[in-house]
């Protein structure tokens, strides 16, 4: 069950949610983009997967875009055998949330890269430092948020088919976590 | 010479302007990033390079990111034998600038996608169509303008380093046009 706003602004394929249905229609954009999704999110990182789909999914609430928040968050459930409540938790308010000090610090930067790449000033750097982030991480909190903003007004910007139903979403998050984003039907 | 208003966030490497620091970083994002910009900008099309890097040019002015405006405006100028006026034009205001009825409509579509995703209204994507945009045409507006929201983020939010020298500009755009995105050195 596919319901949204609006039809989409261009003929998409039918019956497919989401960012999938703009990968379907260009093959040629959605291979980097289901890259970069991959490498971001499931490549070798000292960051858990679902530390770094919960950066992904709260980005993605901020920027109000429902599908990447709902099919982000589910997979950073997935990635912790099925629990919703730490991601609900950080979307809430990440500041109370019972993560990692690192992974709030991360969390501060990627709020501000969300606003502007400009806001991310070197006190938040810095505090993120002292609380044991290395510069890949802070590079990878940068730009898995930075990615977002463009994925997040990829799927409204073309008004994708927003499927309503949160089983969908599940059912979404459990196949990103366990087959990741190079598979068609991921 | 390189400057910008504070040293980068993290040890990027030394020499490398803007965004080219942070490929050199990370060569696991930086594939599927330079991929992406080259399947977009360069990629086969029935937009011109040239339009399509003015709209890399204008959302990146938008986000006053000024990296990504000043390198690509020189290479929209570059695809136009080293022409800056028209490009210059479109920065300034797009609606009168000296471009057609059709990539005005993408601009206005790139200018909403610039602020959210969910600015998008059928009313402008229908008047595109009404000047002649494609289905695909439109696509690739909405993500041109999606993904330069990525990269200038990534640029600005890691501070990387910016050269203050119009020339410098001018010599990567000419290399971007003629090599592309996929060459370590663009």
């Amino acid at each position: 069950m596919l319901h949204s706003a609006a039809v989409p602004h261009i003929a998409l394929p039918d019956g497919l949610p989401g960012i999938t249905s703009g990968f379907a229609f260009r093959p040629e954009t959605a291979k980097p983009l289901r890259e970069l999704a991959e490498v971001l999110l499931r490549g070798p990182s000292s960051l858990t997967s679902a530390e770094r789909e919960m950066i992904a999914a709260f980005v993605s609430a901020r920027n109000d875009c429902h599908f990447c928040q709902a099919s982000h968050s589910a997979a950073a459930a997935h990635h912790l055998g099925g629990d919703y409540s730490l991601v609900d938790a950080v979307k809430r308010d990440y500041q109370t949330a019972p993560v990692s000090a690192k992974l709030k610090a991360l969390l501060a930067i990627a709020a501000q890269v969300q606003q502007s790449g400009k806001n991310v000033r070197p006190a938040e750097v810095e505090r993120a430092r002292q609380e044991g982030a290395t510069d890949v991480e802070i590079h990878d909190a940068v730009l898995i948020a930075a990615a977002f903003c463009m994925f997040n007004r990829y799927v409204d910007g073309l008004a994708t088919m927003t499927p309503a139903d949160a089983q969908a979403y599940d059912a979404m998050g459990r196949r990103m976590a366990r087959e990741g984003y190079v598979r068609p039907s991921a």
